[in-house]
């Protein structure tokens, strides 16, 4: 069995960011370069847009507990209204978890031994929010060449099921049949099937009882491809139950605390899946800013894939 | 005195977007063809990225009432956490008005007359949110050449005053001096420099009470111009107090209800308008999606401009 | 089968309380009169109190969906404060449907036909909240002598089934098996055991799922008795599935919207009830103040009986 | 100056209510015997009720920022429902800090030198709750003698000016003009007319902006008459600015930390105060039972002084 924490050590991206005595915050995404940035814009052709997020309300894959499904609240219908004029207007609130559905998970988010990525103390998250790593400092956006591996499509399966452990192989021979390889700074963007099996069951409770995703094997494999980050369309990228007896989501530990990788969640690749099987591409321009909360530990989103 | 509703028959987009008995809830964005959007990636030079969104937390623009700053509220440290193994993680909550601060306003978010754009009734929208024209139907996002028209800029101050009116005219001058030309389906981002107030004064019931913004000359002139949607650096686009004596915010209801144009509110063009100075591009691919919040008036957005 | 709106409008106490050109808001809460609670003030004798209130917190009842359990968010706990000398505070907030624990439904919870208790209007209902019988009409409290009915124990259960009805008759065999009779003005508690059935099960979705409770009969009977508020251990005081093919909450319908009762929902009995098994004394004097949320549906409380 | 950490330490009640080596989590409100109650109630001659909780909205006291005033949104206005027969329902959503408006302040919500009231260490309040000394442990109610010192009345003025300071010699003389004595175990209520004023001027930010209250001598004053609980009709019971330095809020530290003394605040003696003007009678019965929020640090109220 792994150690997770070697490998954390092996795999760690502290300090490698860090410019004029100042801390870097931002982990992978600092590997989307404005080069990067430039050539992924060229990956537009057509013009088609996919949005990866999910909807966001009541009907959510939130069973309750720590988390819920957004509550949306009506604060006007514009129905009992006394405006001078003919103006009404209407509007709403929301009250969520800022990761309850499609949503960033910032590099506060998680930690092991009392530190956060680059070495940041886990004290800096206070009631207040975080003074290190908030999910802010990714606010001019993640934005770059993203590459779909559809890993359920490969299996010839709807889904893949829970604690079905996806390997670096199993990604390389994915991607080898889809034709497409990886390159520097790319947005990798797995598909299990996990949506799909909340789509077609509508049932939260068994979306979050565990479910397929990256082993831990994966993290060096990201690493070396030089991912700047990783989405899927399950709850948290990896597999559940994990592979480290004892030990909750190493890899969120390894990714998000030591190589410093911002984690997507909840995402739909439905849609995107088909055109890509459709037409051969799995390579797309990816933008998917987070909203800018402040001192805050994720973000709710709605990536767009443009082709 | 301009009669608003003859104003808002003339420029109407009811029906124009309908097609196979399927009403459009979507308006003007649907000027964003896929040829467009492709052709706006190909502004993408030299990959640098500006986030248009303001910080959301407690020290936003809302002096209170009506609607207030978010409230960010850490429901996890990951101080008293006591899971097996090494695992701690951080997690947050938001309570926050969909419009408190950057956003779209959805096009069921002001109406007149009992009916919201393309016809729709008024009674739409209830304590469940609306069945037409949600904030989601924009889901595919709003992706698509941008263009910043900097009036402040132009005018030579830092900011416009409260009231002042900025007409079709300064908008045909500005972009004249500017060197850059409407095309149709483009994102106009009008920078009147009421962010900069904000931002040097940090007084949110001063930056309330009334704004500079367009006039409603400029509703006919987005229109003639094929715009798919505009967005500004202050709270409702338009000037405040209005031009019509006894109707509150008449540009709203012309742009959202007649002319179906989402609008993009209390954004930050203060990086990008000084970049556009210095590089003399005042044009650039712009994506800023919604979040699919569902059947939602609004959302919060961080708008990326990429040049 | 019993028609719900005979018998509303045989019980109707629209205009009982109508004084001097204004309409009443309060209901049978009229009926506590200030010798009523004078006299109620006389059982007390030993000083003790049972608190009624169940705990609000995310172990609550409410399975989600319409309703979720109270969230409460510690937004300070002192740790990282600085303010100058030695003072630290911690503070939270709550968010929570004001009728999701121990409740009062106010009388403009529950309506049909399109009008409220008293002949309101339904409109008088909007997102902000109502125009009549809201629940701040009953701050002057809800105070006087309480009865409580154990049921469960007079059937020598621990608690009903879902689907068993409680009728006059058996309301009747128990206060008399228990030596107390109901007086004008009493505020009666009925006691089925589906707090003790949660409390042992601590399964909300059960909890929800139907309930024993009071039929349709009851209404008369608490008519005649000049009862001033029902409580009950369960959370809708009446029997589900009701007793009406295809209407929902016919006693809700009767007792609200036509006699103008408020009911206390969730609430605890258990010590109480215990306490009343040993003294033989099943009255006492009752205080349960509603919050004073102004315009609100309902209240959350902690009742106290005082003995 | 006072010293408070010399006088909280002289006036301690850590250790005093441990019974069984269970540490004691309510403090003074242990002063509220049995007996003290029952005869307490014997004060109920006429049955007249005065509710002292203040109105729950957004036309609250608080300007914003730490604090909110409570947004109350209905979720269901009965409108657009669609159930099977004749029922329709209302129901309502609140967002609030739990000491936004009339309240408890529970005996974790305060501490200094890192320990909460009876020696508990401040980390036992976490994003989780407290541990220790939570309101939910005056679940049983704060019920018993109260007895209003009405300082505005006795002074002949409106309110007292911020900053001015209520004496115990004040106290005395207030309360024998008003003929009434203090026994051990009252709750004492002071009115400073703090709440009168906003009431006359409805500005939040003056009402926050200081307030008159009790000095720093009407500790011990307060011990030594064995009061079980403190009230106001301002927002911290103390005079503001305070009488120490450097030092913020030491009423607050040496009441609540070292006494184990639960604070009313914010509540409304108005009616109150005229009618015990009237009759000359300043006691009567209180029940000022808090909301049972688990872990919590104060809760909402509504306080019924029965005559």
């Amino acid at each position: 069995m792994q150690d997770f924490r070697a490998l954390g050590k092996r795999l760690s991206n502290w300090g490698r960011w860090d410019r004029d005595g100042v801390r870097d915050e931002r982990g992978t995404t600092n590997l989307l370069t404005p080069e990067r940035v430039a050539a992924a814009a060229g990956l537009v052709r057509e013009g088609k847009i996919f949005d990866l997020g999910i909807p966001f309300g009541r009907g959510g894959p939130q069973p309750g507990g720590g988390r819920i499904n957004p509550m949306i609240l009506v604060s006007e219908t514009g129905a009992d209204q006394d405006f001078p004029g003919a103006f009404h207007y209407a509007d709403d609130y929301v009250f969520m978890p800022l990761q309850s559905a499609s949503q960033w998970d910032g590099l506060a988010h998680v930690f092991y031994d009392d530190q956060l990525y680059n070495g940041f103390p886990a004290s800096a998250v206070s009631p207040h929010g975080t003074s290190a790593n908030s999910i802010d400092k990714q606010a001019k956006g993640i934005a770059g060449r993203g590459v779909l591996v559809d890993v359920a499509r490969h299996r010839g399966v709807e889904w893949l099921e829970a604690g079905e452990v996806v390997t670096p192989e199993e990604l390389d021979a994915a991607m080898a049949a889809q034709g497409v390889a990886l390159q520097g700074g790319d947005i990798l963007l797995v598909r299990t099937g996990w949506r799909r099996k909340f789509l077609v069951e509508n049932d939260a409770a068994a979306f979050m009882a565990g479910e397929p995703g990256l082993g831990l094997d994966c993290c060096e494999w990201l690493h070396e491809h030089e991912v700047a980050a990783v989405c899927s369309d399950n709850w948290a990228i990896e597999v559940l139950p994990g592979e480290i007896p004892g030990e909750q989501l190493p890899v969120h530990m390894v990714l998000i605390r030591d190589m410093g990788m911002t984690l997507g969640e909840i995402l739909d690749f439905e849609e995107l899946s088909a055109d890509c099987a459709e037409d051969g591409r799995y390579e797309f321009f990816l933008t998917a800013p987070p909203i800018k909360f402040s001192r805050a530990l994720g973000s709710p989103i709605n990536p767009l894939a443009i082709k």
